[in-house]
């Protein structure tokens, strides 16, 4: 490997961060070398890059030295702190946290739909929000083919969305429950936050925290990044959004139930498939006559978003329910940043930058 | 208990036949006698009625000679073959199935909203849709305050809505999961279909059987029942209904993310919360400050319908996003069935007919 780059991951052990690694060992990218960075606890771990086995470091400003790329997962706060040091000692970074999403010069990006964004990258570029992705992946294609005016979007959010330890949470609440036990919460709704709720055969209806305007912050993220990545306007009024988050107690892969208005009174059932059909990144599964439609234990551990059960609604010409299902750790995060990073390197978009910020 | 009625329970030892004798048992029914009805298979089991035991018979005509009541909860198809025979001998039937509710001249009723039609009764009366219901007792209230237009619902509908044995097949697919064993589905998503998929730790779009309009059934009736609960008819235009409609693994109690237009711009979140802490049968749950909002979990055993998440659309004035939570067993089955039997007796409307069909 003398020819290629130097890539960082950042949040290396996490529930994305292994399949970071993951993903990066199937990419299409050349890397010289490989850093696993993370948080002082996890320094010292042996992990494994194309078996090879490689130290994980304490992630600090000097550590970027000599990188090409960095990929990072480990938390907006961590983003925060060294991705403009890494930027300043040359590195471009593929950030999958929140922390610079609605940076209007940021670009936030799903391939599939303005990968042309990269082009004004500044060093960093924001993967969205795992739930805006599929979402996205489905949607544009509908959105070439006939038109998109109006997005309602209900979401049903897997556990590992919040990280390995909620994963492992709701693991132990089922167990606990199916002994009789009474289950215990540490961690969901979100870390953090005043109280915790089971997830196990359990549904909660708050994902991030609440903010005043009674939004879920997540679902705010929803809005915003769709306007963000199909308008270049975090703000744009052509496509309205609004957004119903709820976590439900599946391991991996978020399903959507989507209702669109296209604004094409003649727009068919039949329309919409092909376009899926067609679309890079998804796959029509869309049979009911076979009961053929996406489930996340099917969509789990691939790189596609799956889009089915397409209805018209029967009382609004023009306008159409789907349900879209993708693994929210691959297409919802390792993968599509991966990815990003992928045409950063066919588009020859890897290389210093003046920084952005300070 | 000399005086008072003789009611019948047909289905007496299902999912919901169970809680049909625990909310008769609570209610202000006087009840002179019970008898509780199944198929051969389960006659001779003796069951509990108020510390007295209760044998199990068979359901055949005959049985229902000298009943009053029945509130039925068999299926179907054993509600078409015995219902007429116990209206001939005299009986009224509060029917929790499926066979009669589109019949326009058999009331359909959740008794927050239309009792009144319990007057048109003539021997039957349908209870509707558990999923219908509580989404009934959650937006009458608001209809009435503010109005209502058009509604999109998205449901997160419990195992137990498939009767006891889908119930089971979920707890032992979540510890053949938990223990790294394959899953094996017999029952989800539907009992007969040609396909069958686990349920645990993954998301079904499919309740009861797709049809030919790419609904499925359950979404059809959430449609048509809407239509003739709100206004009398089950094609009435005046509140556009579209539905998605998904099985979650969570056993007892029903989620639903519904989104309305009321037609009022100036309608606020405050009206819509005072309407439905006022609202018979309906609980507010809705303090985001304090991250007070409807789960599954604290639904179960309850016969109230819990509303929360109440936000604004915040680019369609006039429109809003709910989340609404009931035990889909209770209010969504035994309750309301119940319920319409203490309306019955409180107005006088346990009386012969001539039936309504032959």
């Amino acid at each position: 490997m003398s020819e290629g780059f130097v890539v960082a991951i950042l949040g290396a052990t996490g529930a994305v961060g292994t399949r970071l690694i993951q993903q990066l060992e199937q990419s299409t990218i050349p890397v010289k070398a490989v850093k696993l960075l993370a948080s002082s606890r996890s320094a010292g771990k042996v992990l494994q890059f194309r078996e090879q086995a490689v130290t994980v470091e304490e992630a600090t400003p000097a550590a970027f030295d000599g990188v090409d790329l960095v990929l990072a997962s480990a938390g907006g706060s961590v983003s925060k702190k060294f991705l403009p040091e890494a930027v300043k000692r040359g590195a471009v970074c593929v950030d999958n946290t929140s922390a610079f999403r609605m940076v209007p010069e940021i670009p936030l990006v799903v391939p599939e739909v303005n990968e042309s964004a990269l082009y004004q990258h500044q060093g960093i570029i924001a993967n969205p929000n795992c739930s805006t992705i599929q979402m996205m992946v489905a949607l544009e294609p509908i959105r070439q083919a006939v038109g998109l005016k109006q997005i309602i979007v209900s979401t049903y959010q897997a556990a590992s969305g919040a990280g390995q330890s909620a994963l492992n949470e709701l693991y132990t609440e089922a167990q606990d429950f199916l002994d009789g036990k009474q289950m215990h919460a540490d961690i969901f709704p979100t870390k953090g936050d005043q109280k915790h709720y089971p997830l196990a055969f359990n549904l909660l209806p708050q994902i991030d925290v609440l903010e005043d305007n009674l939004y879920s912050h997540e679902e705010w993220k929803m809005i915003h990044e769709t306007k963000k990545i199909m308008l270049g306007d975090m703000d744009a009024s052509d496509i309205k959004v609004t957004a119903t988050c709820v976590r439900v107690p599946v391991p991996i892969s978020h399903g959507e139930s989507i209702w669109i208005d296209t604004g094409d009174p003649t727009a068919t059932v039949d329309q919409l498939r092909q376009a899926i059909a067609d679309a890079p990144g998804a796959v029509l599964q869309d049979d009911p006559a076979h009961q053929v439609y996406p489930q996340p234990v099917n969509a789990t551990g691939t790189r596609d978003t799956y889009v089915g059960r397409i209805r018209p609604d029967l009382e609004n010409p023009g306008a159409f329910n789907l349900w879209v299902v993708s693994d929210n750790l691959l297409k919802g995060a390792a993968w599509n940043t991966v990815q990003i990073a992928e045409r950063l390197v066919a588009d020859d978009l890897v290389h210093p930058v003046v920084p952005a910020t300070k």
